[in-house]
């Protein structure tokens, strides 16, 4: 049987959590839901997957240090530093040759450091049903995620004929959709035959090679020249290599045009806490639909205020008064005011603020 | 002719401005408008009304520290210290018994400390024409203001005859009327022949004595036992006469009785500037109608935000994205957040803070 490892994909920059979330602090160093960042969830969620040593994190320069801070114990030399962002391709390119220089017979549990995934227990069972399905050296395996909504900011798999009757339940894939619109995403859900795609994998290293060489052969040439240099300690080449990926989706390379797939039913409570507005399908509300997410002595006063999310830290009193629907967030020097359904596009307000010169926040 | 002396009724808690005004920095000691407080405009409104020696604030002791740091030539004598809070007629009567024990043929100019009015020489020219109506010792005249909208936070003074042809113009009063509900200021205002009440009186000290024992024979006693315990120097006596005082305003205890008004135009341009969004009023707003007020080095952002009201002091920055009529307030270690249309009522929100032992923030 191949061995296992965990690879935490946590490269993302979070613009939709800012004024929390800053360059230097993205989404899964947050603490959003209680005090202990996603990331370190992410961590503990693999423990009964893998071996601690088959352990892996794939970040950017800028979050490195912070991830050192939150995790005294990781070892640095299974922290992989993304030369720069190129999105999920190269980044699992650059983790399977990490892995492949030491350990050629592997299977991975590639997952994104940004996801509320709980409880644990169920995600070890799904994880353990993936790699039975993996085993055979062929097959991509995804996770879905029955969904619970018709959400507009997921991309959803198009479920084909049972794999068998084994649990949770796995499914041959027909299609991938990418973000649907409302009425397409309202129709998919009706349907029944469409699941969330959480962007979770599990594989052999033999079958993504495969699947590379067949629908992206300059990814599996760069995953190859990684892999070699970094068998022979060459940094420089790795960079050089990293930076040749086509800088894509792991989806749009490979899953969308892959023909061995298979999809496993995620049971576990999924969320991938994509903005502010998230926070109330993951917190609890207080009578009025107000949720907080209060942090380092932070407090909020609520007067006849209603659905509204307030996220603060550190030492200071926000006070809402007769309003509703809005996302209130005050973090060190910043304060921000916008409504829940404007949350989602907080990139927009992130672009203003750098066009104004106010780097210093972002 | 008598003498002329200014009193500046500077004791206002003002919490419909939380968390700008705090107990120990009431309206009129923020930077509203500018950086220069309410209160120093004040003073210096006064400065051609008559000497500086004749010039008077009355506070309350949680302000009077404040007052000294920030008008740092301001002779402490002259700082006249209420006891307790008990309404504008003890707040009068205690400045006239401080007058008129040095000065007992003296003419008061007494205004509210938390208002605007400008420019200087239009009040110059209001309270020089005011004197002459007052010099005959019996007449108690106010100023009103020409209503610009409905307002039903202010009271309204009911016009009479003419008093002559000079400007500005002086009336007659025949009633003064509290604030009234939306349709009677609508009335009012159509009417034309009602002016909003300043709050701003002008006053020899014969004629309020005789109006206070013909009315408030409690308040001319007060005002009487005050005055000789000042001059014997007896502090505790003042004190004992000014908690006997009725707490009233000299609206209700005086002015509403009296038989000897009249009323002079205010043909500067006058703003009490009541609440957060009584600064649309008197500040330049941007091309989307918002308005802002920022000190020490405070930032906004707005993007596809209208008419808002943003407040904020010390290095920060409030970020607004796709709001509408809210105030937003950021000041110290608490962030408001309110529509306008609810922001006069703040002091509902300020008790609460009260009633959860937020003491600290008040």
């Amino acid at each position: 049987m191949p061995s296992v490892h965990a690879v935490i994909m946590a490269g993302g920059s979070g613009t939709r959590f800012w004024p929390a979330s800053r360059q230097d602090r993205p989404k899964q160093l947050l603490p959003l839901l209680d005090d202990k960042p996603m990331l370190q969830a992410a961590v503990e969620r693999v423990a009964d997957v893998c071996p601690a040593d088959n352990v892996w994190i794939v970040t950017n320069p800028k979050q490195k240090k912070a991830i050192g801070k939150l995790l005294l114990d990781f070892p640095v030399d299974r922290i992989l530093v993304e030369p720069e962002a190129r999105d999920t391709a190269p980044c699992i390119a650059f983790a399977m040759a990490a892995i492949a220089a030491r350990d050629p017979d592997a299977t991975l549990v590639v997952l994104p450091a940004d996801q509320v995934v709980a409880p644990v227990s169920e995600f070890t069972r799904m994880a353990a049903r993936a790699r039975e399905l993996a085993a055979d050296r062929k097959t991509l395996v995804t996770f879905g995620v029955p969904p619970r909504f018709p959400a507009t900011g997921y991309g959803y798999i198009e479920l084909g004929e049972p794999r068998d009757d084994a649990r949770p339940r796995a499914f041959a894939v027909r299609s991938f959709r990418e973000k649907p619109d409302a009425a397409t995403a309202r129709r998919l859900v009706d349907d029944g035959g469409f699941w969330w795609n959480s962007g979770i994998l599990v594989f052999h290293l033999d079958a993504m090679q495969v699947a590379m060489a067949a629908h992206a052969p300059d990814l599996a040439a760069a995953t190859d020249r990684m892999r070699r240099a970094i068998a022979e300690g060459r940094r420089g080449q790795v960079t050089r290599a990293f930076k040749r990926a086509p800088k894509t989706s792991i989806d749009y390379a490979i899953m969308e045009k892959a023909e061995h797939l298979a999809v496993v039913e995620c049971t576990a409570h999924w969320d991938d806490v994509g903005s502010f507005p998230a926070l109330a399908r993951v917190l609890a509300g207080d009578a009025h639909g107000n949720h907080l997410s209060l942090h380092d002595g932070a407090a909020a006063t609520l007067l006849e205020s209603h659905g509204n999310i307030v996220y603060a830290e550190g030492r200071r009193t926000v006070a809402l008064f007769g309003v509703e629907g809005l996302v209130v967030a005050a973090v060190g020097d910043a304060v921000l005011v916008c409504p829940k359904e404007q949350a989602a596009d907080l990139k927009r307000l992130v672009e203003r603020l750098r066009a104004e010169q106010h780097t210093d926040l972002l």
